[in-house]
């Protein structure tokens, strides 16, 4: 269900489209905005470092600094504009080397012939943001930003020179170093790289389906083992009206760890059926990279606290309301969401980034790697922040989408090659596209269709006689929309968008709304 | 500096060779082997855990069951037997896709038309070793092996029940945890995958010299990245003789970080360069990778006593001389250089069933991939081990190649395409390749010849009159042993192979002999 096809195209055939044209202002104002977002947890760090003298006259600039609140963060927005700007430069000047490789595909909703457009965008993309996550790895972890609040710094204790308490405090500032964290960390960057590699293979090799469906599983591996080697929890919180069959927690095992994988399958491929419209893949991508992002930032201490004055509704939050003195377990759920936001930012600036020349018509597609990429993106986050329920919220379209199609996916009705909208050619707008039965279905097919038809999820078509059904239309979201509404693709794209938003606002309703009369305190 | 040629190769030139075959036994005796090797740990540690009951019937079994004396590396040797086997396996079931998808080269050493096999199977050998090695993770770093010898458990402190001893009892567990070496580990893996990518990558894209030396540098970042933000120690010690102006040891700093991406850019360079004869590649990394592990292998507390009986020849090991109780030094010996034959063992393993396919008359190639892979690796145990300066003697070979090379890399001497040797149809021997000048060369060329042909570095042709140069063999290790004698391809490996092996003896020699004269206790 890639976003394109690859099969049988000569580059005869297709018009070639130029690149979108990029503007010169725009790195002229965001390249010194990003330098300093990333220079000034560096310099102030520096300047408040024993160890790292500076030259007075940086000092004395560095001394009229403030303080970053939250240094790591403030950085990670840095390179988030820098993911940003790498896309939109870095994209046009790759694409014509990957049609030279035949990283190419036809883009069959453009015109008689359509387009043949670079295919595989999605891989500088995800090279790009792992090499900055990578660079980023000190800012979170590295000793030197450890007397910030976002730090684990060692205070007291062995000031007054005792050796013992010295000893001690060596041993507790290693504990405090958060090893954990960074384990997590790493293996994540390494799940997501096996997951681009593995997307990149499939757009290379073209993987069959079924081949296909264990990738994510298999980039999940990194995370689950090093969730397993560091001992990580498999215990999960009931919700109450379950307690008194189930007790408070229940511990899940080895079980967890299927759930863990399958999250990354369902996020990866909730994507990447969810494809095949110019900017659909990104562009739902993008707004569940800014929900999650949203999510998190609700538990940074920065909100006033009346938003938070009611106990229940936002009720881990609660616990941030001691004054500047933070209770351990808020605390950890600060640096758990602090995380998952590193992750996300640079995300939201390359989904921009290639939002840009992936939008309608798209000058470039981004192929399979992206949808493994993005997807991976939000299972690590999700697994490493604990918060794999929430982000199963922000995918309600795929799983409509999902469940829609299952009686195409499993056979119950006949799935073409491509389930993509036709273009009607006299009014650029797209139209359904429909299964076309020959001969009459079989009675299961029928039941189902009719069923789908009278929920109005699908469109019959039936012969003169109005027995028998000649097509329907494929059971997908777009092409639902498209039955009530023709509609041109960037509209398309932008719907669909819109309904990720909705559906993202529903879940932050049910997250903090409904969850609360179902969990008290800490979830996942 | 390929190992061969994929421009303008067309399905019509070159003949197919059939695969290898593989006898059908080795598998039915090794696969049981390399089970076993496996599940004796796990079994072992599962018997011995108060957290995991197995079935009485089981634990019946497995309280039979000698304990492991090094659980992780034992399970280690079993995942090497399974490296081997996959890419015995499937290396030849893979040759057809790659071809299908033009990553194909020509062999140009095989008769009039050479033979067109698979190119870059060193992709699925670097895939199915990360994998493997992903697998491995919980074996040194699962809590579930810490009673072990290999393990970081503690002892008594808390056994009465005290909870101020129980609180420095956890300080100190979570201290002896080793995540240090677990986020080193990991960062580890992700060099490689970054490393096996960027290869790919360029068997892809045909990457330009220049814009290709800086890949490893690349790739080492996330190294580097985890050793500052762990904050990894930069100092060196420095050699007796130099202390007076350097002091014991020096902290290079910055520095450090340079020396240690500059080393995987010189392991994985060196290998490149010396490549393009059947096997060449493989079977040098086999041999390095050999020299590696049993330098490893000499820090376990497995050898006899006497071995070490005298101070100085060996003087790390000379620590482990205070019987049973290991002194800290020493145990992070061993567990750095078991750190070390993790990496090394899947590396053999793959490396073997490489080899038995890129033999002469090579059925695939391993392309960049491979020698960007496992130069990698080459790198991060050296890096990760702290023995940098052991590394670099086990690749005398690749040293004296490049340096010989030198001339012709930085254009004293003009440097053809290929540096491959001539093919004697007649004889099937291999005849040393020449640089031809049509016009008499310049003098700065003509000097460095003349040179090199007194040192025996190259033989000149001279024109008939005797005055002007035409012609001067190619100045590389191979070319050099086929100016003294022309030999078949494999020989030629093979002479390159035992090169390989004397250059790793003389190394020990160097390292275990004259390097005691030079440092004492503890180098890196």
């Amino acid at each position: 269900m890639a976003s394109s096809t690859t099969v049988g195209v000569s580059r005869e055939v297709g018009q070639k489209l130029e690149p979108r044209p990029l503007p010169m202002w725009l790195p002229a104002i965001l390249l010194p905005l990003a330098a300093s977002l990333v220079l000034h947890p560096i310099l102030y760090a520096a300047s408040t470092s024993p160890t790292l003298p500076l030259p007075s006259l940086v000092q004395d600039f560095t001394r009229t600094l403030p303080a970053p609140t939250f240094p790591a963060l403030e950085a990670n927005v840095g390179f988030s504009i820098v993911a940003f700007l790498g896309m939109l430069y870095a994209v046009p000047w790759m694409g014509d080397a990957f049609v030279a490789k035949d990283l190419k595909g036809l883009d069959l909703l453009k015109g008689v012939h359509g387009t043949v457009i670079p295919e595989c965008m999605g891989l500088p993309g995800a090279a790009g943001y792992i090499g900055l996550m990578i660079m980023f790895i000190p800012f979170p972890f590295s000793k030197y930003f450890e007397d910030s609040l976002n730090g684990w710094g060692i205070e007291g204790a062995a000031k007054n020179g005792d050796l013992e308490s010295l000893r001690m405090e060596q041993a507790v500032g290693r504990r405090t170093f958060p090893h954990q964290e960074l384990a997590l960390f790493l293996s994540s960057i390494l799940s997501l790289l096996i997951a681009t590699l593995l997307g990149f293979l499939d757009d290379v090799f073209d993987i069959r389906w079924r081949h296909k469906l264990p990738i994510p599983i298999i980039a999940s591996i990194p995370l689950l083992m090093v969730y397993y080697a560091e001992g990580g929890l498999t215990t999960v919180v009931m919700p109450i009206g379950a307690r008194w069959l189930f007790g408070n927690t229940v511990n899940l095992g080895p079980l967890y760890y299927i759930y863990m994988s399958l999250l990354s399958t369902f996020s990866t491929n909730g994507i990447n059926i969810l494809a095949g419209v110019n900017g659909l893949e990104v562009g739902q991508a993008l707004v569940i990279a800014l929900s999650v992002a949203f999510n998190d930032a609700l538990y940074l201490p920065i909100w006033p606290r009346l938003a938070f004055g009611e106990p229940g509704a936002l009720n881990e939050l609660v616990l941030l309301e001691g004054g500047p003195v933070l209770r351990r377990g808020s605390e950890e759920l600060i640096q758990r969401h602090l995380l998952s936001l590193y992750f996300m930012g640079p995300l939201i600036g390359v989904c921009l980034g290639l939002l840009y020349h992936n939008w309608f018509p798209a000058r470039v597609f981004v192929g399979d790697t992206f949808c493994y990429f993005a997807g991976m993106a939000f299972a690590v986050v999700a697994i490493q922040g604990h918060f794999s329920k929430t982000l199963l919220l922000f995918f309600i379209p795929q799983i409509f989408n999902f469940v829609l199609s299952v009686p195409q996916l499993f056979g119950l009705v006949p799935c073409p090659r491509h389930r993509l909208p036709k273009l009607d050619p006299a009014t650029g707008l797209l139209q359904p596209s429909t299964v076309v039965f020959a001969s009459p279905p079989k009675r299961k097919t029928v039941v189902t269709l009719k069923l789908l038809a009278m929920l109005g999820l699908t469109k019959i078509t039936y012969d003169k006689d109005g027995k028998s059904i000649v097509s329907a239309t494929n059971l997908t979201l777009y092409t639902l929309i498209l039955v009530y509404k023709p509609m041109r693709e960037d509209k398309l794209t932008m719907t669909i968008m819109w309904l990720q938003f909705l559906g993202s606002v529903m879940a932050f309703f049910v997250r903090y709304g409904i969850a609360s009369l179902l969990y008290d305190g800490d979830r996942r």
